[in-house]
């Protein structure tokens, strides 16, 4: 028999976004269908029809012959009770799939084929390997321009879309890659005080040792609920919250997710998924910062120059004020890396602290400086001055404790991790040169993001001037497993070069 | 702590070649690693260290917090007994997948590359995803001929090679796509008795409605221990076994694996394939047959020659004597479609029946003729003469039942399927296309090639002149759901185009 029904038993195993299905070995459909192990079975009732990858079971106490597991995500998906009868068969594969091969042939798509690709992945027809074959297919330089506007529409398309209902609600995006570089911190506030609607969400760290909502947390809640988030931004004009628990441009997330542990990316899908994700958010005007520098995402000015361009087209056909910044990304920005060490710098630099890192106030200043001359009443070349004077003022910082109160705040303790090692200067001379890469994986070994008082705290940066035996950074630890992985690390390369100045890495761009 | 140690447990599910890990969502281990549902772990124990995507629990009969749940295939990797303490931690991704991101941007990979790629494939340390990464990228023409080489002979080297002791070991292989096409089962035999090494592996049908190793097993058993294969061999100079217990180029399965849910393949993948394959079986002859026609693999005579010189550019360099038979892919070859009236048609053929169906015969004894032509007693020229003496002395049919015998004999029934449905001809005509994709597709939802006695049965062939209401095709089914589908499926498209002569299929080549 080719279609036979089967009793829906619930299995609490998380398997993520990939449904998987039990089926007994002994069970009569298995047998008769001659499904395989790992084969993609399409399970229906009333109407809804679900795909899951197969496991067959051997043990009855977790699934019985007659029985169908369902791990948790794709039981959800039925909204039924256990013990439903559902309807099992082969699923036949994702039709879209045809217009992945055919790029794979070397061949362009067109919109229609786009959206149907995406339809296809966030209604869960695409395996991983699928996804990932998409990805491949259409990584580096095979997307055309205009194919790249058809990707983005239909990511954007693919889920739920904000509306604000004000004109101007604006946003930023680092495309990331340089530690420490948490500006978002500062413009929000900045930009907020001025008055502009900026509805901050960011992601938690990923590969980096801290994303903006892991910093942020150290300060207050940041998983907010839609309803909750939409309150903050009307009281507070902007927030600073977690981006996961909303349904935007979900494709984005279900190709991150493949994207990530392959190590792979693409230009195009870079400035497909931050579009796309922006757009959904209801952005209106986007600053882009792309860093440029030798251990940087970007290391050419050209590549940065190209990257700019995608953008820029992109933005422009979906109607998205975009604008891009190209900024100085040869070292980490401010001192600490790790979320502690990071929210420590970023209130420095909110309460004007003598201390505060230099470089992190100058940057997030003139990002806020370029957000807040999207506003119609302001002289163009005015908004640096602007967002100075809201800074010392002090009335970033009191926009930011708003909305710390707002999101739900947390007693304030910046204190790094008590296991620390300092990493010493073999020699005398000028630092010439900081790896962005080294300093990050030096600081998550020592635990960040999970461990927020983990990570890395640089005493020197680019063009100091150094004595052997002098502290270049501390290494913070919470375990001593983690704090030893890290000191093996640094011992082995401690991401620093030291030299003439006549060796100093000169910046790339003139910011 | 970023390493820590769980107790293992057993768990009956089976995940075919993807090793799963199952961790409860309170473990301590689970939540001070951070490790999320699908990230990839690494798991140790006395020296042994395997990869495995992790599921997350919340059931404590499945898996208790301080236990590490493995399924079956990957718990058989450790040797070990239910409750000895693992170490897990962070896998990292495999150090080729680096190889793999510059062919993704590119690059040429040199022989080094290949080596490493298919070290981590063959050590699990893909996951199906990095395959698919890693086919997308090395598919249509994106590798060179060298590049080929260098994948071929890493794809041998990845397993387990037979030494056959002979100067001479044929072989056979048809790349597919054409219905009915059960050459090897008159070859084998008729080679055999001439006195050459055969020793025939197949596969059973994956994507076809019977494989080689499906209609074998309609006359006797083909699941053979390595042992028993090599005993007969010896003995009848040659087999008709499923190669599917050997360890033979493994990576090649694994490849597999992903290829075909995902549909892609490519000339140079399938050259790497086959011919890893056959020289890791001890093939030191091989014929390839390349079957050419408007609905099979290979649609155009320059693409069947540019496949050609892959053959033999790969095979010379692999010290494999090999020759390449462009053959006519216009039609299905036979009349029956389907494991039982294939196997009716083989034997017919083997027998001299008046009724055994002569494009079968035909192809068969032109492949013999060649492979015959290998042995150097054999002057050029004469083989096919030689191969027509064979089976027309009834040698050939001797030799194919003392192989039935050796390799343990079945009851002999071919009668087909009792569900049967006739597909008349809708007007006058003489048959001028038969469409192999779309009979193999009825005959697999006729049930071919589970249900060994459904299939199709063709009346007519090209060139045939019909009347309307003549029956084309019988259609046979086993159970009324399968019959039902097959039915529906040649009322939307029988498959055969009716018209004059001047309209009928040209051959593509001359045969």
């Amino acid at each position: 028999m080719s279609i036979d029904t089967l009793q829906l038993r619930r299995i609490a195993i998380d398997t993520y976004h990939e449904n998987v299905a039990y089926m007994h070995r002994e069970c009569g459909v298995y047998r008769a269908e001659g499904f395989q192990a790992l084969s993609k079975i399409q399970i229906s009732l009333n109407g809804i029809k679900i795909l899951a990858v197969l496991n067959v079971v051997d043990d009855a106490s977790i699934v019985q012959s007659g029985e169908l597991g369902l791990s948790e995500q794709a039981f959800q998906q039925f909204n039924c009770v256990e013990g439903s009868m559902v309807t099992v068969n082969h699923a036949e594969p994702p039709k879209s799939m045809d217009a992945v091969r055919r790029k794979i042939n070397g061949e362009r798509l067109d919109r229609a084929d786009f959206d149907s690709i995406t339809d296809d992945i966030v209604e869960s027809r695409y395996s991983k390997m699928e996804i990932a074959a998409f990805l491949v297919a259409t990584g580096q330089n095979s997307l055309d321009r205009d194919e790249l506007l058809y990707l983005t529409r239909a990511m954007l398309q693919s889920g739920d879309r904000i509306h604000w209902d004000e004109p101007l609600v604006a946003d930023k995006h680092c495309i990331g890659g340089i530690p420490g570089n948490r500006t978002s911190m500062l413009v929000v506030p900045i930009v907020a005080a001025h008055g502009m609607l900026i509805p901050k969400t960011s992601s938690r760290a990923i590969t980096s040792p801290a994303g903006t909502a892991d910093t942020m947390e150290m300060l207050c809640e940041v998983n907010l609920s839609p309803t909750q988030l939409h309150d903050i931004v009307r009281r507070e004009r902007g927030c600073l919250a977690w981006g996961g628990t909303a349904r935007l441009a979900p494709v984005d997330d279900m190709l991150i997710a493949v994207e990530r542990p392959l190590g792979i990316d693409s230009q195009g899908q870079m400035v497909a998924s931050i579009l796309s994700k922006k757009l959904a958010a209801g952005s209106t005007h986007l600053l882009v910062d792309i860093p440029v520098g030798p251990s940087a995402k970007v290391r050419q000015m050209r590549q940065a120059l190209a990257l700019r361009k995608l953008f820029e087209f992109v933005g422009d056909r979906l109607n998205l004020h975009l604008e891009v910044m190209i900024t100085d990304g040869r070292q980490p920005i401010g001192r600490g890396i790790g979320p502690a060490l990071e929210a420590r710098d970023v209130m420095l630099v909110l309460q004007n602290d003598p201390e505060a890192p230099a470089d992190l106030r100058q940057k997030a200043l003139q990002l806020a400086g370029r957000i807040i001359e999207f506003d119609p009443d302001v002289r163009g070349g005015q908004g640096y001055a602007i967002a100075r004077d809201i800074l010392e003022s002090g009335r970033a910082c009191a926009k930011m404790n708003e909305i710390i109160q707002a999101q739900g705040p947390k007693p304030v303790d910046f204190s790094p991790g008590s296991l620390c090692h300092e990493v010493a200067a073999k020699s005398d001379g000028i630092v010439t040169e900081i790896d962005n890469l080294q300093m990050a994986k030096i600081a998550r070994m020592a635990g960040a993001p999970m461990m927020k008082r983990a990570g890395v705290d640089l005493l020197k940066k680019l063009g100091s001037p150094v004595k052997k035996g002098e502290i270049l950074y501390r290494i913070h630890a919470e375990f001593p497993a983690d704090f030893n992985f890290a000191q093996n690390l640094a011992m082995q390369n401690d991401g620093y070069t030291l030299g003439s100045n006549a060796e100093l890495l000169k910046p790339l761009i003139t910011f």
